[in-house]
């Protein structure tokens, strides 16, 4: 029995029609909303369910478990499913749903592993899902689960490790199939489901995995259902991440701590040394004063323009919140300067301050740094860049502490010790699969889509890319204010509710309005 | 009775014939040393003595017994003496001998108060004076006390909190009383003596004592019997210190910790605007770049080029020692570089870095700085000249906390706070004074005598200065590997014999040295 058959006659109810095409003009929104508000116990059931298995990806017996209750779950609904494994990772579940006709492939990413735990900070246990009235922060009270039959409130919210990142987009994606197998419709793109088990672990093994099984994973797009929507509440899509790298750096003086009035400019001074150094890097705008710095960056282009217009003004509010007279590089918005690569300086020691500070000349100073990379960065032409810098400043580079031999050789001796660092990764706005994406969520919604050109932040997106050469775009439904990673994490639930929404809407509109884009209309 | 008769009647043995003047070629180094060895029994027993008191500035009950034993230690030698007293300050004790015929009187200055201790860290408990047969760091074993007839060996170690600092001085200065007047000798130049029992407290009180008792204290020089000689173990004198004043600097950035992926360079950065600020202020070679920062600064004189040619070079051993690759200011040797101001960066805070380092933009960054100054900068202009440097860098300065309306108002707010500084004290090395001093101390040395314009530590010598307008030279005794304001600190008994020398040379000779020094003759 060809899968899709299958689906529609597990999932669709009796009633339903033929299959039919959406116009985009149609009330799609509204019937998977009707669909989901005669649903909502099935679907919180299900999420909570999820929810109450453990998922720490060093835990290698219950995120099997996990993997496994997303595998039935993808099965029940007629897809076909396998985990694919790799040697010394949580497995990935795969699913596969085609649909005849069409001719491109999608695949839905979440991850179903979650982030540790500190349980103390927890006000109730992390994998014992707790419903409250609205968020612990306004403070929100527990409230039981609605009987049978009762309605849930849109801002009530479900606190669980992962209610946000990510098992919410599982349940959403696989809520939307559901939705439109009830309302007799079926997707116009074949749909595979690859949901990762090692994510917050720092996915270890995802280039091997996705290495092993890029036949299986061949798709034109993927849809990441991970992070946030912006923090208006509106819908947002993201088509990149910034590339990330550590930079520690030692600069050395005298072998111990010096009376400073006794040697005071004639010992070297290392962190005078850092200091010039450091000043050398970037200036206050955010300016990068390395040579040939900017060389590899690929230039703003218009449509990335187009769509950092279609972000709303968050500067001033920040400002406010965050007590700031200015901000780097403006009139640039923030949405334009994560475009940029950035030389962040987030560490500083060298002697002490404050109420323990002494006349001392100290023996070394150490700043950490961190280096946000853009497209076309590569990590290891940013290194080289770095240390022909420290060189023109007049440094003798080490990658470990430098004996005596070494600090009595050179005038100026630095230790330069980067941590693994990845490039960014960032769809091109220009692509037909990007603008056809944009273009299908848009039709749902009665307010400008958010377009987010690069997360400022930074993941391993760039792995998807470099092995399957296909975009990946964000799509995310969580609430801004989830507590991602931290505790009580959670879901208000209308993100939930308006997530199948957009997962049913994609499924739907997808496949139209990619031939719409590459027929050449123009973009809503 | 005059003072000086009651003092030759106590202190010279029947036998010695009328007070003689010495030519300079005499030897009376040899018979200051052989009076010495045949009294070192009596000379150590009383120092025992006089350092098993306890001499905290804190502890009045037993400061004040020191100061009664140091008044008797006066009086027995026929020197008129008192407790001169400021409120709430422990006493200084104050002894006066007049010469007949002398033109000149000078004050013997040390202080008989100790640094605090650290009892757990003393080999041997601080206030019970311990002999060692050598330094303890050079593996000294306890000795016995010599019996009655026995010889000291000179490398022996008193080990007691104040041996060197400065308990030693007292003794040597009176031991060398004692030895003139059995050699049948008098001073050249009329003597007070003023010893001080809360410099280790930092001299609080000293103003108020010195302005009380101006008339009591007027003298035409002050020769001080405080820190050590050469580590060479040459005879050293030293003629000023710098002044100091703390400046810790305070940049602000977001009121909370900023992911620095979603924030970085559009966040203001405080730990870059700290840098580059710091890098504004000097450079690596210890050059100041703060607009007019010497224009107060007094050029090295001829005569400070000539006391710098005495010193002994030490640069290329402390390179090595302190695996130093290069130093500030090369080929400035250390002693000319601490004739200049100095800016020293002493503690850099701004974020974690090794194993805790996190991609975070911080909310504040701080340094602490000490200014060592020279003559003739006046800590208040120096404070100005830093300041206007600040708002010339784009800073809103404050000296407080600045509150969120003050953060908002200004692109750039740096917190300014200074600890009370003061000024440099620098004796000019041309003064008649300075200059009889040197000759007379050089006319008993077999080797040049080492002349330091000035010690690059600070201390409180200019309160001396400001209130008397005399110059204060240091003649010091001790070892330099004497443990001085630390644990366990000594005296090497050649070092307290040579003192005796010392300061019985400058007793004798100062007067007639004074006289040639005024007719022009030249400087030995």
């Amino acid at each position: 029995m060809p899968l899709l058959v299958a689906f529609l006659l597990a999932a669709a109810p009796p009633s339903a029609g033929p299959p039919v095409r959406l116009s985009p003009d149609s009330t799609l929104r509204a019937r998977v909303a009707a669909w989901r508000a005669a649903h909502e116990a099935e679907v919180f059931r299900e999420y909570v369910e999820l929810l109450r298995l453990p998922n720490l990806a060093s835990d290698s017996t219950n995120i099997r478990r996990n993997a496994a209750a997303v595998l039935q779950m993808l099965e029940r609904r007629g897809v076909r499913a396998e985990l694919l494994e790799a040697p010394g990772s949580p497995p990935a579940v795969f699913g596969e749903l085609a649909v005849p006709g069409a001719t491109r492939t999608v695949v839905l990413y979440a991850h179903y592993d979650g982030q540790p735990v500190d349980t103390a900070r927890w006000v109730s246990p992390p994998w014992q899902p707790v419903l409250r009235d609205r968020a612990l922060f306004a403070g929100g009270r527990e409230i039981p689960f609605p009987a049978a039959g009762e309605r849930f409130d849109p801002e009530w919210r479900l606190y669980a490790r992962s209610t946000g990142d990510d098992k919410g987009s599982i349940i959403a994606q696989l809520s939307a199939l559901d939705a439109l197998g009830a309302l007799g419709l079926r997707p116009t793109v074949n749909l595979k489901f690859f949901y990762e088990g090692e994510e917050e672990a720092g996915s270890t093994h995802l280039r091997d995995m996705l290495t092993r099984h890029a036949a299986a994973l061949k798709a034109d797009v993927w849809l990441m259902g991970d992070g946030p929507v912006h923090q208006t509440r509106r819908q947002q899509l993201s088509f990149g991440v910034r590339g990330d790298m550590g930079l520690q750096l030692t600069v050395y003086g005298p072998a111990r701590p010096l009376h400073s009035g006794h040697y005071g400019n004639w010992a070297p001074n290392p962190d005078v040394m850092l200091v010039r150094l450091l000043a050398s890097l970037r200036d206050e705008e955010g300016r990068i004063l390395i040579p040939h710095y900017y060389d590899e960056v690929r230039p703003i282009g218009a449509a990335e323009r187009k769509a950092l217009a279609t972000l709303p003004p968050v500067e001033e509010q920040l400002k406010g919140e965050l007590r700031l007279g200015r901000s780097e590089g403006a009139p640039g918005t923030l949405g334009e300067r994560i475009l940029l690569p950035a030389i962040n300086l987030s560490g500083l020691s060298g002697g002490r301050t404050g109420s323990t500070a002494a006349n001392v000349i100290v023996p070394e100073a150490t700043a950490f740094l961190d280096l946000r990379m853009v497209p076309d960065q590569r990590p290891e032409r940013v290194q080289a860049l770095i240390l022909e810098h420290l060189r023109s400043q007049g440094f003798f580079v080490v990658t470990s502490d430098p004996d005596s031999t070494t600090r009595r050789a050179h005038p100026k001796v630095i230790k330069a010790v980067f941590s693994p660092g990845y490039p960014a990764s960032r769809a091109s706005l220009d692509e037909p699969a990007v603008r056809a994406v944009i273009a299908a969520v848009q039709q749902d919604l009665s307010e400008p889509l958010i377009t987010l050109p690069s997360s400022g932040g930074s993941d391993g997106t760039y792995v998807f890319h470099e092995v399957l050469g296909v975009p990946q775009i964000g799509v995310p439904i969580s609430n801004h204010d989830n507590n991602q990673h931290a505790e009580n994490e959670n879901m208000r639930l209308q993100n939930l509710w308006d997530g199948i929404g957009l997962y049913a809407g994609l499924m739907a509109r997808l496949g139209p309005a990619w031939k719409g884009v590459e027929a050449g209309k123009p973009m809503p």
